[in-house]
């Protein structure tokens, strides 16, 4: 199969309105806090994990960068929760999601790039890729779920030949 | 009154047991997830927020600087939640924290000095400084609560004359 080049967008919380929430205080409304020495930007993201009893999980992730150009290796999505990834490296990093749905939809992959003060929040459902950190290994804090239930499914599309491009 | 002097101790999770959890990956164990691309610590801070209903809330807060030696302004508390800051900058900042309990005992502050890698997540009930950014304006995630219910006590301690010092 020949090469499905994808090119990177501008990671907007309008372009990614349909697949989650965009973590960052560029363009929201904020107020003062603690007699006025700090600012507070209020609920960015829609934290969904209380399905089938879960409760919020805070973790760590440590990601390995990818060298470009990037080959998408597999998609996966949690039915259970959202997924929340905040960067705590500063570094641009990718963002690669598809609509939520039973069925992962291969021509609808979309392919970001965060500026690397812009975190994610994948709604429940939604298809993504693991992070791809890009110039050195980088941390995020994940906030998604922990309780019963299988809460991850997984698709190889390694032999679908996706090629992340620049635009 | 004469000024009551503090020393700054460095946080470790043992020293902060009392008042909560430090969000790190230093010392803790992880496990390999995406194809052994990443390495996942999972699960660090206890995320209390569902009493009265509560939700989890994602914001980002905004602190502005402290020139040293800081004095102390006013302590707080959540009794229906915990609080995690963690931060954004990777610029260490001061944590100051007393037991929880309905009436702040002032013989009992500790101060902490995170290494700018390490969060903290306050328990439910613990007292409080809002965190002291010291060499720039700083960037933190703040996992609390959003929800009825009156969630936050403050006590000035302006006139207690808390001198933060080095060791």
């Amino acid at each position: 199969m020949s090469e499905r080049r994808l090119s990177i967008q501008r990671l907007t919380q309008q372009g990614f309105a349909c697949f989650g929430d965009v973590i960052e205080t560029d363009g929201r409304s904020h107020y003062s806090i603690n007699a006025g020495t700090a600012e507070r930007y209020d609920d960015l993201a829609r934290v969904d994990v209380s399905a089938a009893s879960g409760r919020p999980v805070l973790s760590i992730c440590r990601a390995a960068p990818n060298a470009p150009p990037v080959r998408l290796r597999l998609m996966e999505r949690h039915p259970l929760s959202s997924q929340a990834f905040i960067p705590l490296s500063s570094v641009p990093f990718l963002v690669v999601a598809a609509p939520a749905g039973d069925k992962l939809e291969l021509e609808k992959i979309s392919v970001f790039r965060s500026n690397g003060r812009q975190g994610i929040n994948y709604r429940r459902g939604t298809w993504h890729h693991p992070l791809l950190a890009l110039e050195r290994v980088c941390d995020f804090l994940i906030v998604d779920r922990g309780g019963q239930g299988e809460n991850c499914e997984e698709v190889s599309i390694a032999d679908q030949n996706f090629l992340v491009v620049e635009p």
